[in-house]
């Protein structure tokens, strides 16, 4: 299979599917029509057969698809075939609530380091990952092959500890600070900017009110 | 202005334009060019010119733009000319982030009420926002014209809860469960799916990775 060839659209749309067939598993579903699917994720069946012919053969006429082998190969598509190693940099609220989803260990992100500059946080536990003083990220990031990490700092800081972070070899950054990182372009970011958010709610529904009053 | 004829893809640009300018305003910055602000954002100028020619003559021959008045009128056009009643359903570390961000109150998204089940968080205050049971929810959304709820509660529940939040008038939800919710059209529904966000960091380092190989 050639990844390459498979149009950005679907890819987006995999993460969604992911999740639904992750579900389907988790309620001991072993196969389900692309009817089924298509009710439950409320898209036509059709482009959901569109989407997953992508993948080759992955359906089979009159029995639907194998919900465990499609979940399986939409996983490694997506990279969750391997572990990935993840260090929280700041360890507040939002730290320590993304410390907290067992659903991203579940997929193979394995939180092993919690940061913070507060002295006060320090030596505080979040299952069992222990809170350490940022002075030793370095060193940590070093030794830890570190793959991703989730900077959960004010915007003021998070463009130097980004920098810092790609020196020290990491490779990912899921940027939760309201800024942008200005890295080099091999490293990946994803940003999850919440007041960007928060707004496409207001223009929502500013516009439907707006379309309302026509 | 009509609304209307902006393109989406604009529409989707300017939380990051607004960002940038409320930046230069706290920086005292009175007016910009289309070059600097290029140079800042790493958007052409070009780019930059044509969003903001939509608007009309912001933008003036050897002057550049009033940075207050695009700001200004940008936040209009999100919706930021008004206040929103928001209520975080959910008091977990994820809920007291949200409720601790000054930066929503900035711009007109008042964190009103803060719920849980958990009687153990019940009195607890947030920037003085009580926490309340989740009981008193109906009342509170009812008498307080809540315009906007922020859902941080385990997915199981959230279809539920938004399903009754819509019933009892309020129109935007702002849901971080990772699951669909299935509202009528009418409802602004804004999905924060961070295990989605997660994997895109996972597929594009395993697809950067697979591009060096080549």
């Amino acid at each position: 299979m050639n990844e390459k060839e498979i149009s950005l659209a679907v890819i987006k749309r995999l993460p969604r599917y992911y999740r639904y067939l992750g579900e389907l598993m988790e309620n001991d579903v072993v196969r389900i029509s692309s009817k089924e699917l298509s009710e439950r994720m409320k898209v036509t069946a059709s482009q959901i057969r569109q989407d997953l012919n992508n993948f080759g053969g992955f359906g089979q006429q009159g029995y639907g698809y194998n919900v465990e082998y499609l979940y399986t190969e939409i996983g490694k598509i997506l990279g969750l075939d391997r572990r990935y190693n993840v260090v929280i940099v700041g360890a507040g609220n939002l730290g320590q609530a993304l410390a907290n989803y067992t659903d991203f260990e579940k997929r193979g992100f394995m939180v092993t380091g919690l940061f913070d500059v507060n002295p006060r946080l320090i030596g505080m536990t979040i299952r069992g990952i222990e809170v350490r003083l940022v002075d030793e990220l370095e060193e940590f990031v070093k030794s830890h092959n570190v793959d991703i990490a989730a900077l959960t700092l004010p915007k003021a800081k998070a463009p130097g500890v980004a920098a810092d972070l790609v020196k020290w070899g990491v490779r990912g950054i899921w940027n939760f600070a309201p800024t942008d990182l200005n890295l080099p372009s091999d490293i990946v970011v994803e940003n999850v900017h919440l007041a960007e958010s928060l707004m496409r709610v207001s223009y929502n529904l500013k516009n439907r009110e707006w379309e309302h009053e026509i």
